[in-house]
């Protein structure tokens, strides 16, 4: 299989270590490598020779190639501009058709983490396996909490037919509930959260798309026309302008005939916030998450994040807190406020504060 | 008359814009001048030409006389050792008698604010006119909360015999007191707070010394007989190695026969730690003391402090926190825990964390 790193988000969520430059993906949350370097080593095993590539706007080419120290150009399929999840998952199907024929290929958000490499790559050979038979697969994963700000997948207990025993049918993708359906959700045991992690054919794909989004299909059979030839940038540059955004889910899932799950044997997390970092990394006896040169004097439950080693940072009493230093930004907020950091970077743009972007 | 800036304190209570070559005393607080400015520039109109001196051990004498431009090193006497209040002040007598004669000297801290430099040098007027008289007189402050932090003057509400209008007989030096006589006092009108501020002849306490602590007498006494020879810096230097270190309060003033005190006409704060800020700077619409780079989302009563202009803080969903950045160090603590600031400092100095002191 092919497999694809869906790298266009920008992450302000994690402001000050993100920057428009340097989104989510690229930031070292934990250890030595950003989280699409190890995105990409947990899927090179899974794929093809060459078969990883990275999705993403031109201007993040230099600096994920960067990251990567050598990643060649032609590891890189480029958006030329944003139009949500469903275009770059057709460019993706494009790109594996001239590259490989209509082999099944995957596409994964390039910020996620996963705690179990070896399970995360059992259950994709079993999504492989259900896409070569036809099957949009999806790998859901298993909730541990009334999540509101995740879409679901409702499933049938019984396996998929003529599936080995991992997959199994989906009956519908819901969007993102409310408190209370999230709860039913959880304690039926019949629902997975979406982590936009599919794998299918170009062919199944496109089938979908030629169905269910008719001008858009009529667009990726344009761009297909030019790939590989020099009206590539251009044709691409033209359909995507004129393209409207849609998600994957919401113009092709929620209504796609035949797709089945394979619901995760790993842990896995959005890492969506500062405040969920203390889900992928270890805490300390006071279950703080510190890296940073850090003195600390009862201080709990905190996130405590330097961008550079040189910095002390020193707190006092604090319990649920946030605390980041960067080169030239200090951001302070209480875990509870984590997804209010947008609203910085929101009015810093506005600002024109290009500087600390 | 002759003043007198104590600048030994090292004011740890302001870590991290305070370290051990920038005390308090030092740091800029508020304003373009650093606190020892500012008191110096208070106290220049009350003095003679030449007549303001800075006290302090010999390893601020550089950074002192730099944050002044030019200030010479006849302006300064310098404590070889850190010996408490008693010896600082001793000092003080020898110099005004050895620079002027048996003429009113006065002592203040380096690092207190005072609102209003014309009440302030009214006081002075009057406490110079006491000391001509033979008293010691201290500047007091009306107290203004059940403070447990600082001593207390219990004084006679009627004036003093044979002065003019503006000074009471002390009649008792009250050290620290608990909560609830610290209410008693402050709700009886007959207590102010000792701020530290003394005027008097150098005769005065050196008969007061003579008296009280006879051994610091006597070396005093050869520290005046040395005064301005070769010998004087081995002298002094031999006198406060083998010297006890003890405050004039405990020293001299609670055993001292002849203490008046006048009440202060002007707002006063000794500015202990970065949660009085609000005392003496001014505030935003939120009760804010903001002085740094900031964006702030729902942030209140808080101090958001900044050493340097290029970096910015963010603050999110704050109320009584403060948060200070520097150069290689960031604090973040409820106000509530200001004191606890000193804990850092003696940990940090027992980690020998120079870097950072």
């Amino acid at each position: 299989m092919l497999a694809y790193i869906l790298a266009g988000g920008t992450g302000t969520r994690f402001w000050p270590m993100s920057r428009e430059d340097r989104p989510k993906q690229l930031v070292r949350l934990w250890g030595d490598e950003t989280m699409i370097e190890t995105t990409a080593h947990r899927l090179a095993p899974a794929a093809q020779d060459k078969g990883v590539f990275v999705v993403c706007g031109p201007d993040l080419v230099d600096p994920i190639a960067k990251t990567f120290g050598d990643w060649p150009d032609e590891q890189f399929v480029i958006e030329p501009m944003a139009r949500d999840t469903a275009p770059a998952i057709a460019l993706a199907a494009i790109q594996t058709l001239e590259h490989a024929g209509d082999v099944p290929f995957g596409v994964f958000p390039a910020d996620h983490y996963i705690g179990d490499d070896e399970a995360f790559r059992r259950c994709l050979a079993a999504a492989e396996s259900a896409a070569q038979d036809g099957h949009i697969v999806t790998i859901g994963i298993e909730p541990s909490r009334p999540e509101t700000g995740y879409g679901y997948i409702h499933f049938d207990d019984a396996h998929a037919e003529g599936d080995d025993t991992s997959t199994h049918d989906v009956e519908a993708f819901v969007e993102k509930p409310d408190r209370k359906r999230a709860k039913r959700y959880l304690s039926s045991g019949d629902y997975l959260w979406n982590a936009g992690m599919f794998v299918m054919t170009p062919s199944t794909l496109l089938d979908e798309m030629e169905r269910q989004l008719p001008a858009m299909y009529e667009s990726f059979l344009r761009i297909r026309d030019s790939w590989g030839t020099d009206a590539q940038t251009d044709v691409l540059e033209e359909e995507f302008s004129e393209m409207e955004g849609i998600s994957i889910d919401y113009g092709i899932m929620e209504n796609a005939r035949d797709v089945v799950c394979v619901p995760a044997e790993f842990t896995w997390s959005d890492v969506g916030h500062w405040a969920a970092l203390d889900e992928v990394r270890e805490t300390d006896e006071d279950d703080n998450v510190v890296e940073a040169d850090a003195i600390l004097e009862n201080v709990e439950n905190s996130v405590i994040f330097s961008e550079h080693s040189d910095r002390l940072i020193a707190g006092i009493d604090l319990d649920d807190m946030v605390v980041v230093d960067t080169d030239n930004a200090v951001l302070v907020l209480p875990k509870g406020s984590a997804q209010k950091v947008r609203e910085i970077v929101h009015r810093l743009r506005d600002a024109g504060r290009d500087d600390v972007l």
